[in-house]
């Protein structure tokens, strides 16, 4: 090598992505707040559209990330060990302690494991099936990695449509079958038995991907029993809602010991910093906290469905930290968060049929709810005076 | 759908993971400090085994940790735009104002962002080029995603054999030439007219990956000059090592515009948490501390040249947080590690030739550089003791 100038870097070429990376449109699965905020030029007064816990983290897990901050220099635990065994006892009363360390995947939130899981299971064009308007994340990550996308439109009443789930994976032999569960946008929940029922009629080869963001909300009773050791499901949970840790980062998979030791090969270990997985570790000594924040979320969706009633809008049952509120039109839906947003009232709504007639209030603080009753009442006066079409 | 209860798990069968994955070996890129005190039964002394600072986190970045754990309920910014805005204006310096937000990527750590890389640009069977004993996450990435592995030997001095890199990459039509810039595990360096002949010489569909985890390590002025907008370069750094945030997982990539937004398309959007965006924008805007880390890294390395020299070892030059001392042969190495062990000093050790006859010990404070040095001389006399053979 001599020491020639090197050309400028005009006339070099791009080295060529994957086909894989080539084929895929732009996308984004999700459009923050913050951007939100860029854009229309000033933060919100109400932040109720993300889904976040409103009632902050333990005091435990505070003073864990306040004490460790200064240790901010060390890496992490690459094996999680600390946080797996934690998880692995508080989920024994659950389990009946058949949840062992080696059942467990530590991943950045839900949305890396859900990465790692279909990289993990599914080859390019393989179908995957899906409610239609469910989790964008999974979406993504499945269009990421070149899958198949089937889609199945939720039931009227707001609930995914297993019958019509199982129905479809069976006729595209679908490599996963997705379910929120509670769900997400719509806040629906089914019991043991339904699940027992589509876990039993899962077709061959198919995983059962169990979404249970939002697990700590439902009732125990009700969630399937956990049998980890079962090698068609992995169940999805997360410490961004009830414990209120979204910004850390932290989810994880419940999958055979087996599945676990194979994402092992591929998973990013040193993806979950050491301030997540202590604060994680914190927050499962602190199980009061979560129960508390689940007792004050139920009593929010009560005032959320409350302010339903005397409006006149019809809200879906929620087992989750959200309530839909019916505006009657996709247009109207639409205009709703327009209007909201004028307000300073960040919210979300369903994009898909028959979802997308809803706007999705996350349950906020005492103070918040209070706060945004009037200018959710506020902004249906306006909303009626505009004379949107109703028929979505 | 009716109610029966389900079959046993045992006569479940697994759904099959993607071909590429069945044909990975297990595989685990580091064994961490945490591991290895699980194994051997207590913590160690002095953690100077995974090169990470010894110097803490900047006073305001201690204080932005304090302030918004509070505030660890919230979601991050998926777009990191403040982080990538304070990224371009600290890198105003440097690239002359040409690295705009748009040239930036932040990702989990650089491990993460490799493995973003690797999926973007690899597929299945072509090669990689990377010298032999160089940083293993990125082999392992690599493997991860089927690329083919194609190994070359560091030079006896220890530094990176940039005309055989160039030689193979050519031959094996390699994707990606991976270099790290100071170098790990050897702490050489290769100046800025190296570097312009290695990137004239590249050869077309060849992606240069610099992986510049130690940049603020190295002259300003010997460091390529950074010009985002060549698409056959990507630069990595890190808040990691001189910023002391390796537990916070936060790395960027400088890259090409297009080269960005075709990351946009699958990268994990919300990996990388809001105290950790927060910690990492604080630390930019306080370049003093790291200033001052990199002199005390600097005095720290001539403190332990000075003790190779005392202990009749040499020393390899380094341009990082690291020194590696040469044991003179493999087999003494490996025992000196042991050595150190059982004497509560956590090291690393290379494990490929040439440099798998060195120890690398990560510059500690002044306090543990004092209280290692007579642990390492007294394990270098029970290792003389034992006359293990001296050749390699």
């Amino acid at each position: 090598m001599s020491e020639e100038p090197r050309p400028a870097p005009a006339r070099a070429s791009r080295p060529a992505y994957t086909g894989l990376l080539e084929s895929l449109p732009a996308a984004t699965p999700f459009v923050g707040p913050e951007t939100l905020e860029r854009r229309r030029g000033g933060a919100f007064a109400l932040r109720l559209g993300a889904n976040e816990s409103a009632f902050g983290v333990a005091p435990s897990v505070l003073a864990v990330l306040r004490e460790e901050a200064a240790r901010a220099n060390w890496y992490c635990d690459p094996e999680h060990f600390e946080l797996r065994e934690a998880l692995a006892s508080s989920l024994a009363a659950e389990s009946g302690g058949g949840v062992t360390r080696d059942n467990l995947v530590i991943g950045e939130g839900i949305d890396g494991l859900l990465g790692l899981i279909v990289r993990a299971f599914v080859e390019p064009g393989q179908a995957v099936v899906t409610g239609l308007g469910a989790y964008p994340t999974f979406n993504y990550q499945v269009n990421g990695y070149g899958g198949r996308l089937v889609f199945v439109p939720y039931r009227e009443s707001g609930e995914n449509d297993l019958d019509a789930l199982l129905a479809t994976a069976r006729q595209e032999r679908a490599k996963l079958l997705y379910l929120a569960n509670p769900d997400n946008p719509s806040g629906s929940f089914h019991g043991r038995d339904a699940l027992a029922a589509l876990l039993r009629d899962l077709p061959e080869d198919c995983l059962l991907l169990l979404d249970e963001a939002y697990a700590e909300f439902a009732p125990r009773d009700e969630l399937p029993p956990l049998e980890p050791e079962d090698p068609r499901v992995i169940r999805l949970r997360t410490f961004s809602k009830a414990h209120g840790l979204a910004g850390l980062r932290v989810g994880y998979a419940i999958a055979a010991r087996e599945t676990v030791a194979a994402f092992d090969k591929i998973r990013l270990h040193f993806g979950v910093g050491r301030l997540s997985q202590l604060a994680a570790a914190a927050a499962l000594g602190e199980p009061g906290f979560a129960a508390e924040v689940v007792r004050r979320v139920e009593a929010g969706r009560e005032d959320y469905h409350r302010l339903g009633r005397r409006l006149g809008l019809a809200t879906l049952p929620s087992l989750t930290n959200f309530v839909a509120f019916d505006l009657g039109s996709a247009a109207r839906s639409i205009r709703m968060v327009e209007l909201l947003d004028r307000r300073g009232v960040f919210v979300r709504r369903p994009g898909q049929p028959p979802l997308d007639r809803y706007v999705r209030l996350t349950v906020g603080t005492e103070e918040e709810r209070a706060a945004v009753a009037p200018l959710f009442a506020d902004a249906l006066d306006e909303l009626a005076d505009e004379r949107l079409e109703t028929a979505s």
